[in-house]
């Protein structure tokens, strides 16, 4: 075989297809965010970042920086090992307390990331616990649905926030089979949110635990910020409770909360928490800043709604397709991955606007969109320039835009 | 189902077998490394750790520190998203440039952790070229096991290091068939090195690609450190060189490195890449700023080695049962989960030395062993103590040692 000639032909087939991927080499600057310097051309370009999942801005706190550059001072760079193998740093244990009393849990245990959090805890409990049947929302995310496979557990796979469908699926099985409902709050792609309330009814009724990813509301709902689960009050009926600490927390790593029991045996079998070396300590340093911050600081969490509600309503006024979103994110779709790349690169290069397109396998093929992200330091002046920017693009493309909504 | 009794069960099976893990609470400080303090009973001990990753010290060396605050004060903590949304930082640019040309190879790709860089290039490059067979040594690290596992591809595992035996596999099949030997250079529990040169041989004349993880070996071996492979002159023959940044480079996250073709094939279809925050601008520069320094530092190659050797020779010396490493790996057998505990146990309580025991599933099942690790910073003193603990220990469990080697 010819491997060389292999992997140039499936590159180039992505090419074709309009969906090749170029990273967008970005060098953040403390105090300009959500502005950064775009390094394209062999030049550095000033560019304003309307896609970002630092959603809160707190990737530049003052706040965040001053303890991680504390921490780096004090404790070093890395952990240096596993947490078994004297990677357990004194902020991972402050870290994993503060997060379990954030998610009213007994316990926390942090990962490298939410992808590996996600993945390795529902492996190893889809793998430890015979017979167990996982019940999982069909637009779940990548890190959720390769977790559920690779455990080789029994799936129901739910049609995305539909009761009814996960409830007749529940009732094929007796109520003492062992049980999982795996699925998310806010879905990132498309901005809408689960019936939390209602999947706990079902989980109650039919003996079920209950999976809920919050990587996209961490941080932005609920009073104390923990998240939709604490916004509707369900908080007490989740199992697992998952997020990351890289988006609205704003530095990297992902973590779940749940019974001591739940948390010890994840701990205990989990090959990907077990074979890892553990976070710097420095990142559980400014996580830990920045959780704490975060809980005392809803204003933050107002004011980014707000911004988010006014990129919506003021793309909608001038008929640009923001999708049905109930939450913080705003999808514009554009429905073809070669037109949505287009549209990115014009916002670039016309307008020093950087959101990038969407594509499959992150959304399935002909649903492609700008996917946009307000922050809270997002200001009248931005919105206003995007505004008009996506207006030009949509000329320049010959889109139709609709009735003013 | 009672899930909460299961999983208290499960975990009292683990406390019954004596292979519950209790992990040491340590805060690392800047400039006392090997020392640490550990956090336990209520109070901060002061500790020397003897069982660390962190080979070289990188991890508090002043110039990954300076580097690391310095990212932290310009770019802030997180990256702010995935690589391909927003979260490609320059840092991560000119890391990956100068991890490649380290490799000697045309491109590297970063992952959060050594972990997911084989599971993740692992499970796509065996999902996705038909019909490949991969060949795996027996002592693979468990990211190697699972990557391959997970890619659902043919598989067939050769004896540990045995080449005749994987000369034996690789024949059954034409030259013609598509095929990848996995190795590690450094094996981390035993301390033994692969025939590298033999296996590049085997690979080209059966047409094999080679995956070469050296993991417990970059920074520390070859002339500018890029590993094993560099000192046995064999990089040109590795088609995926894979490694990490939380070992003796001192930070975190993990990289593969290879031809421009097959590292964008990973980049552009390995989902553990694609749908994960990319790690922290300040994590890419610290490890920047370790690998140029450890490129132009043979001589703390040289004091690392020298330090390893004379820990076995002083161990042999007074007949403590170090394994048969050829490596800098120092692995004192035991042979039994509980009186592994209890050596490490008595180790930190009556010598404040800290030796984590090394029991299943990181080894097998009466093999537990204390795996200790000199650094370049562990001093004359530093032996003479460890030593002479070892043997009031192995006094104390009753143990004999064995004639002076």
């Amino acid at each position: 075989m010819d491997y060389e000639g292999y992997f140039a032909d499936r590159l180039s087939g992505l090419k074709n297809e309009g969906r090749y991927r170029v990273f967008a080499d970005l060098e953040r600057q403390v105090g300009e965010f959500p502005k950064a310097l775009n390094h394209r051309d062999g030049k550095a370009h000033d560019v304003t970042i309307w896609c970002s999942n630092d959603y809160l801005g707190m990737g530049t706190h003052q706040v965040v920086l001053d303890a991680m550059a504390e921490a780096v001072r004090s404790n070093g760079a890395g952990a240096g090992g596993t947490r078994n193998i004297s990677g357990t740093n004194h902020y991972h244990v402050l870290l994993e307390d503060e997060l379990a009393s954030w998610c009213q849990k007994d316990a926390a245990l942090l990962f490298t990331s939410g992808y590996v959090a996600n993945m390795t805890t529902l492996m190893t409990l889809g793998a430890q616990i015979p017979e167990l049947v996982i019940f999982s929302d069909s637009d779940n995310h990548n890190s959720m649905i390769e977790g559920i496979r690779h455990s080789r557990a029994a799936k129901e796979i739910f049609r995305h926030n539909d009761i009814a469908h996960l409830e007749s699926l529940l009732a094929k099985y007796p109520k003492e089979h062992p049980k999982m409902i795996a699925f998310e709050s806010v879905y990132s792609m498309e901005g809408d949110i689960a019936p939390i309330k209602e999947i706990c009814d079902l989980a109650e009724k039919y003996n079920a635990m209950t999976y809920l990813d919050e990587v996209h509301a961490v941080g932005m709902y609920g009073l104390t910020g923990s998240g939709v689960a604490e916004r509707d009050g369900q908080l007490d009926r989740i199992t697992i409770y998952q997020a990351t600490m890289g988006k609205a927390i704003g530095v990297v790593g992902g973590f779940i909360a749940g019974s001591s029991s739940v948390v010890d045996f994840v701990r205990s079998f989990g090959a990907g928490f077990i074979f890892t070396t553990s976070l710097p300590p420095a990142v559980a340093a400014a996580a830990l800043a920045s959780v704490r911050f975060l809980k005392e600081h809803n204003e933050l969490r107002v004011r980014h709604q707000e911004r988010a509600q006014t990129v919506i309503r003021r793309l909608r006024e001038v008929g640009l397709p923001v999708m049905n979103t109930v939450s913080h994110i705003v999808p514009l779709m554009v429905g073809d991955a070669a037109r949505c790349k287009m549209a990115s690169d014009l916002l670039l290069q016309r307008h020093n606007i950087y959101v990038q397109p969407i594509n499959y396998p992150t959304v399935p093929k002909g649903t492609e969109r700008l996917r946009i992200t307000a922050t809270p330091l997002h200001t009248d002046a931005h919105i206003d320039h995007l505004v008009h920017a996506l207006i030009d693009v949509w000329q320049y493309l010959g889109i139709e835009r609709q009735a003013a909504a």
